[in-house]
């Protein structure tokens, strides 16, 4: 399985509309650095999955027939901006899995268009989604997803997803994780985890107290080493005060702990015996 | 005073997401025939105003201290997406002029950041926002704003416009017009109108009760040739079905009627004896 970064920034992005900090500059004047909306394209046996759709051009990337599902971690506006301009399109309607919030946003449940919503009943519990287009001439490929609960303002999910021998978690918007959802991953074991780590170390915001700083993700990083543990850990819901802190401070992260950027490529192949890491 | 358009389409946009009807090909051959999410700039004085904000990029447009002030005819989604970004930039808050709703859209109050929401207090009361950055040297340029209730399924404003002796009203998304208004804009007498034309004669459409079609806004105009007037009138929130159906009917737009297009500019300008017109 494929998955391609199309949006790794904070409610805020990056560049921050006015704003001149060295990360917003450099984003301004080099676009691979601009960071949009949560949103990860997930592609196996020619289906793709959105993780998250915090990016507002999808439709220029995609048919309506090629999104085979969305995987939504909660309803707060920069995870699904996307949805407004999708849910009017023709087509099969696209399954959304999403957490149980009775509020939504604004008024997608209302107005849903092609979106058929469809809360997660229960965390911890494992969904099979048998892919294959033509299951009598081709194996069939089975992706495994277990949505599991996170720390954040409102009802949040991470998706814990299984394919062709390979795990990957995507744990945004958090900070920390509830014991229950490290106890799993612990057992589950991971390849990679892509999670929130909007903050560099100890930065006072008022949104310090939802998502995850450096130091609780390498905090993490450091409770699945000594489980014995030591997956690939791409970061990602970036702030500019992150990418701002990063290139003051080169070479501050571990070996098995990478950025995620918009448009990045990762592989995460079978009977691979490296870490997970960008393509591109 | 200067108009530019930023936003023409309905909710759905042009291209609709997986259409191939004519108007949503030729928008995909074309890029001139995009349309995006409501959005018009207003300039003045060297001081941009915008009535409503639907358009997702205008941080690549505008500094913060570039934008005097916005005025939001409702808060649906296609009307305001563009805030979403804005509201997390640095700088002056942005007085935001609205209509009264307790809900708003989404977490749009709670977390606001630099946008000033100034719900409207009373409709048919006219402001006076006075321009010169230096009146000493300059002659004062005044922009006064009247608000006027529309019809339609949220609580919705048109805004009546008047400088440097001219006068536009804006007056989307509406289906008709309240008795009120529309005797307010007669006494008042436009030279341009902006008007809600979301859908060609007689179309069957679940929207169809909130939005003019052609027959509602060319009986508007023939009220006003009823009472001695003759305003140049300007369509938006245009669908793809109504660009579709002006693709079909050449020709059927009365001379005082016409379309507009993202990016279109409009000038209207002091002593004008032809009505106001696009620039391109």
């Amino acid at each position: 399985m494929k998955l391609r970064f199309l949006g790794t920034g904070d409610a805020r992005q990056v560049p921050v509309w006015g704003c001149h900090c060295p990360a917003c500059e450099r984003a301004l004047l080099l676009s691979t650095y601009q960071r949009t909306g949560s949103c990860v394209v997930l592609t196996l046996a020619g289906r793709n999955f959105l993780i998250d759709a915090g990016n507002t051009r999808l439709a220029e990337r995609f048919a309506p027939n090629e999104l085979a599902g969305i995987f939504l971690s909660h309803f707060h506006a920069d995870h699904l901006l996307g949805l407004f301009h999708l849910r009017w399109g023709q087509g099969e309607p696209i399954p959304v899995h999403c957490p149980r919030d009775r509020v939504g946003c604004a008024d997608l449940y209302k107005n849903n268009g092609l979106l058929d919503f469809r809360p997660i009943k229960k965390a911890f519990q494992t969904q099979s989604f048998a892919l294959s287009l033509d299951a009598v001439t081709q194996p069939q490929t089975v992706l495994q997803v277990t949505a599991i609960p996170l720390n954040h303002s409102k009802a949040t999910l991470g998706y814990c997803f299984e394919a062709e021998g390979q795990k990957f978690a995507y744990l945004c918007d958090t900070k920390g994780l509830p014991a229950a959802s490290e106890e799993f991953l612990l057992a589950w074991q991971p390849d990679l985890l892509i999670i929130d780590c909007t903050f560099p170390p100890g930065l006072a915001d008022a949104h310090a107290a939802n998502h995850n700083d450096l130091t609780d993700v390498l905090d993490l990083s450091a409770r699945f080493a000594s489980a014995g543990q030591r997956p690939s850990i791409c970061l990602t819901h970036l702030s500019h005060q992150m990418d701002s802190y990063l290139m003051a401070q080169q070479d501050c992260l571990p070996e098995n702990v990478w950025l995620a950027y918009d448009n990045q490529e990762i592989a995460l192949e079978h009977g691979n015996t490296h870490q997970p890491r960008p393509l591109n």
